[in-house]
Formats: C-alpha cells, structure tokens, sequence
C-alpha cells in the first residue's frame, strides 16, 4: 500500500475486491451502525437467534432432562472446543470449552505451578490484561508459599526468564495497544529456561493466526465473545499440550473433571484426558450461542482473514494521520503489521469524551483509561468504506468540539 | 392425610384443591409427559423463549457493546442474586450470580479457610455431592498445608465439631435421598466450635423454606437449573454473611471482583461488597433466562409451595408401597417430611433398566448410582393425578417385566 493520501475511492474500490465481502450478511448489525468494538463483543450472527431458540425451546423445553443424552448436550462443549482448536492450532485433544476466561486462567496457572514445584516466579508484564495479572496474584498469595508475580516490560522478557521462572503468562495480543508479542519465540525462550507457557488468545482466537502446537506452547486460555461472536459473557476456553496432560493437576477438580461423573464417587480421579481440566455444568444456552460464532469462523480461511485486517489496521491508521492531524491523536498500537493484532488504539487526552460522541452519532468503538481510543477492526462484517466515514466522523467531533458537550462527559460504568 | 388406600379419584380431588394449579401453565412441558427430574434440569417456561430472544436479538443484536449500560448488563446477575436472596432468606448485599455450583464452592471453601487458618479440616459426610467434596479435596491439595476433609456420618456431625474444624460443609437436602438436614441447628454447633458453615442448597433453593439470616450461615452456594427452572447449565450462585464481607478474601480473584474494573490497575484490590466474591464475565444469555425462572419463583408463596411439595412426596410415598408391593422397592428417602426435602428416592436392584423403561414411557425421573430410582417433585408443575399415573406404570413395568428388555440396559451418560 501506497502512503499517498486516501480516498473514499480508494476504500469503496477495496470493498469491491474484498473476497470476504460475502460474510457480512452473516450478521445482524443495526443500520447505520458502524462497528469497531468487536475485539471487546462481537457481532451476532443471524443463524444465533434460531440455534438458540433450538435449544431453549426444543432441546430444553420438550428434550427436558432427555437432551443431556439425546441432542447431544454431554458432548457439545467438547465438539466447539475441538472447533475453536482448529482455529487456533491446538493438538488434538488439548481443548476444554466452559467457565471464564479468568477461571481458565486459575486453573492452568494452578497446573503450571504445580508442574514447577522448585519454582516460585510467574512472569508477566505489567500491561497484560488486568484480570491475568489479578489471577496471578490471588493464586499466589493462596499458595502462601512464596510465589511472586514479576512484572517487567515487554522488551525485558527474554532476558528475564532465569531458573526461578515456573511460568511465563501472557497475553498474545495486548488489549490496550493491540501490540503481538512472537508467540514461538518467547514460548521457545521460556522452554530453555525450563518454564512453562501460558498464552491468554482473547484478542487472537478468529482474528490472527495462531499455531498452538506449531509453537509447542504449553497452556492456552481464550475468549468466546469477542473475535469468535460467540455472545455476551460467552464461555471462554483453554488448551493444554496433550504431552503434559498425564501427569497434570488442577486447582479446581469438579463433578465433570472426574473420571466417572455419573459413578458419584466419593474420591476425585481425573479423567484421563482434558475433560480434567472441567469443572461444572456449562451454561447450555450461552454454549448454543457460542457454536454458532465459531463455525462461522472456520468458514473464513485464516490467511483472507488475516490479510484483510492487517489493511483495515494501516488504513485506518493511515486515514487517522492524514485526516485527523494537528488534533493532538497518537497511534500507539505498532506502526510494523506483523507486530500488531486487529485494533487501532489512539490515545488522546479526551478520549473518553471523545468516544462517548462517537458513540453517540453511531461508530462504535470504545474507552480505555486513561486516554485511549480503541478500534478494533472485524474482517467478517467489516468494510473499509466504514472505515473512511468513521474517521471523517472522528474529524468533525475534533473540528466542531462535540466531544465538550455535558453528556459526553458523565462517565459510565463501560466504554 | 390417612393412611388408608388411595385412589386416583382422591389425587384429581387434591388437584381441584391446588391453589399452586394455575403455575402449570406457566411451563412449556411437552403432552403426555410425566416430569420427575426437575429436581435435575427444571422445566422451561414459555416467558423464558421470549426473553432470550429479546436478550440474543435486540440487546445483544442491535444494542451491541452498549448494551452493558443500556440495557442494563453491568447490573443484571447482582438484580438476580437479590431476587435469589429473597428466597432463601439472604440476608441483603449478600448475594452473587456466576460461575457453577463447584466453581463457587471453590471460592467460599478458600474464604472460609482463609479465616481459620489455625485449623485445617473441612467437616462433610461421605454422601454429600460428589463435586462438593472433589472440590474440597482438591482445595485441600493444592493449600499443601496439611488440610484434611473428613467425612463422617450424617448423625455424627455435631459430636465430630471440634477445635480442628475450620468448615463444616454440608449440602441441606441430599440429592441422593432426599435428606434435609437442620441447617439452623448444625450452624449453631459449628458456631460454637468456632468454625464456619458452607451450605449447598442445590436441591432447596426454590424447593423448600430457607432461612440463610435467621439460620446465621457464613457461606452458601446453590444451583440455578433445579428448582429455580433457569435452564440447562444455569449459572450458580453464592451467599457471603455481610457480617463477614469486610475481611473475606477469595482465592481467584478476577477483575469483575476488582473495587474499579473499568480503571485497569495493574494491582487487585477487592470491591468494599460482594461483587468482590465475582470473577470473570458471567454468560448474559444463559443469565437472561435464569432470571425467569426465579422472577416465577418469587411468585409462589413458599409455604404453599412447601406444604404441596410435603403432600406429593407423601402421597407418592404412599402410592409406592400401596401399588408396588411385593417387588423388591425401598423407600429412602425420610419417612418424618420435616426431615425430607422434594424428592421420594426408590431403591430396587433393577434401578437403572426400571428407569430407562419409565423414561421410554414418558415418566421421567433419573437414576443414580448404584441402585436408585430418583423421584423429584415440583410443585409449580406437577399435578397429583401424574403421581397416581407414574406409579402405576411403575408397577405395570415391574408386574410386566417390561424392564428386561435390553434396549432399557443399554448405559448412557446421564439417568
């Protein structure tokens, strides 16, 4: 791509050439709306309404007790945590769907620690997503043996990772600033150094490749409703190399990570593969949901996928250096695309306000403090015109001052 | 009620009496089925379609990432657990919704050591729900500080509370036989054995009267698809004493517990109430329907809905040993209905292939392990004259034999 300046042309001209155009009638977006929040929930695809109306109305209300057996309800989990695998590179048999993000989290970072016995430190950085870092230290201070939750910058690591490392945790692409960490290699440092690996995927799962097994990485937390459209708070999901799954242990040993559920034994014993890694019941509805999103996923070939949202990225970058400047707007997601996920994040000093009146005349991105502006760019129902008018949308707010009017400015608990 | 033979005439007369009659219809139970197993997976109600669809298509579909303070999201599972709360007698700000039943016994089971630690068992009895005591063990494990779960029989509980004792955990009503034991009176001896309670109220919430305030219970969990009728997989809830929330710590600690999630601090500091007891993004969808469920729930005074479910498990009680002698059935469940919960548990040496038969015939109720047959009673939905008809095709099954066949002594994974 060219640094020339942009046209509306230019944009329209790559809508037409888009070979994943055909994916956005998949959704049911709201007219007029343009989307840019999809790294925090995805869109609803249109088949969602009718698989779950199946479930309630079908499967629960008529199958009754029944559906556990009959419609397949034992073995669903499993089947999308084999599909969201395929998506992201996971050994087969590695992959657990149900409970959250940060209670998946607990569980692996439980299992590594205990793999490390002689070893007290998880290294993160100080930028992961908060609830990681909060797992971390809860665990830690519960262990009540020492452990230490060490925090240094991203580009200190490698260097950091030395015998007193039982697990690096982070997070592949950073919700912030959308900056990717290399994922092969900092698994492969971590390795050298005798740690072990756990990679939060939230903002990689359907929106960037991945390659698991191809990484060798160790453990994998990811999210079900953001790039996957898998439905508000929907179940989240973990990974476990199949070569550790023999002799790991979890924190939390449930009903369903027994051997033998329906033998109601007294005694826990794990199930042999990663069905140990599951607690309780999932939630069956808020799982029909999350299916939907995931096939829909696999539908998009990776590459198209993943070279559209590296255009959407430096084009919305682009239109936002060369139609926005003098207003004081900085990209700090990474200027070089192989080292960005699928957002744009600006910081500016009003941002809150300033997104609050994007809102408000429908480009929807969101907030995060203190100063960002975060876009996050879905190439299954996303177009690059939309791209251009929400920019120009971002100019008129800054050009007229919209952003200064009263209600922009009272916060809310989101966004 | 005499104890002299009843007929089905003297069912459809209790029937014509019902006062709780009118909730039938409520429900969306399919024709000629007999429903045993909401004590399992409670029925649908026709509102729950609506909502979801409301949920999945307007608030998610079009509301999108603003439906969070738009429709209300953030506030939702806090709305339900104070719903919860009021009928279980929670005392109020004590009431979280989230996670399954395991998951939040997990939380409140490291809270409660955590404010004992100079004591390391966790009291329970060898038939309490198997995920409950897994659980504990693994809780155990994992604490590597010498902490022991020790089982004893039901009736030596209040002799086995001593200064060893950090947790007395206790499921109130046994999902195996119905037992309901004292919560009130337990409570008090562990009290006065400086230890804390657990109640799992999986099988009461909804079911039977509950009194977590009047009773002076620390912790409580309980279970959102039984009795509430929130849906396959419903999400959990938990209780915390407000009197202990000041200085209650759980171990996973994750950012929907943090005092400002939204600020994205690096450090956790727990919320001042009992959002500190939540952890990751609870699924929306599947909490849509649950509210359902317990919005009915609110509707049906307890006292009736008490004194009926009283009367069917004794009615049904009677109608076994009436209409089945001779075949081998024992009843397990209490005789005293003070002491029983809304279930009648039938053991026979055939359970499982006497089932299946049951099932086939539209009679459904559950088998568990090794040896029962589980009636369960619920009465916003069942009617007096369905018992008459279940027992007798019990007894045309038994008299017939018709459970020999094989296609009924083929295992399945659940009933």
């Amino acid at each position: 791509m060219t640094t020339s300046a942009l046209t509306r042309e230019d944009l329209t001209a790559l809508d037409r050439a888009d070979t994943l155009a055909g994916f956005r009638e998949r959704f049911s977006l709201p007219a007029g709306v343009i989307y840019l929040d999809g790294n925090s929930l995805g869109a609803m695809l249109r088949a969602t309404a009718g698989r779950v109306s199946a479930m309630v109305e079908q499967e629960w209300g008529t199958g009754l007790i029944r559906s556990w057996n009959e419609a397949g309800w034992m073995e669903l989990p499993g089947r999308i945590a084999d599909k969201i695998g395929r998506l992201i590179g996971a050994a087969p048999g590695g992959m657990a769907v149900g409970d959250s993000t940060s209670v998946n989290l607990f569980k692996l970072l439980g299992a590594a620690l205990a793999a490390r016995p002689e070893r007290r430190v998880i290294l993160t950085e100080p930028g992961n997503f908060p609830t990681d870092l909060y797992i971390a230290q809860g665990l830690s201070k519960l262990l009540a043996q020492g452990h230490e939750v060490r925090m240094v910058a991203p580009d200190e690591i490698a260097a950091a990772l030395d015998d007193s490392v039982a697990v690096l945790m982070l997070t592949h692409v950073n919700y912030h600033t959308g900056a990717m960490f290399d994922m092969a290699g900092l698994t492969e440092a971590a390795h050298a150094a005798g740690a072990l690996t756990v990679w939060d995927l939230a903002h990689s799962a359907g929106a960037v490749p991945v390659d698991l097994a191809g990484a060798d990485v160790d453990f994998a937390v990811g999210c079900g409703y953001k790039y996957l459209n898998g439905g508000p708070g929907a179940p989240a999901f973990l990974y476990v190399a199949p070569r550790l799954l023999a002799d790991v242990r979890f924190p939390i040993t449930g009903w369903w990570g027994h051997v033998a559920p329906f033998s109601f034994e007294a005694v826990f014993r794990p199930a042999d593969g990663i069905a140990r890694a599951t607690v309780g019941t999932a939630p069956m509805i808020s799982i029909a949901a999350l299916e939907v999103g995931v096939d829909l996923a696999l539908e998009a070939p990776m590459a198209a996928v993943r070279a559209k949202s590296v255009a959407m990225t430096d084009v919305f970058a682009r239109l936002v250096q060369q139609r926005c400047a003098g207003f004081g707007l900085e990209i700090i997601s990474p200027a070089d695309a192989a080292r960005r996920g699928s957002q744009v994040s600006v910081a500016h000093p009003n941002a809150y306000p300033v997104m609050q009146a994007l809102i408000a005349h429908n480009v929807i991105g969101d907030f995060r403090a203190p100063d960002v502006l975060r876009f996050g760019m879905t190439p299954l129902y996303l177009g690059f015109a939309e791209l251009w008018d929400a920019v120009e949308l971002l100019r008129r707010i800054l050009t007229e001052e919209t952003w200064k009017q009263p209600q922009f400015n009272v916060r809310r608990s989101v966004t």
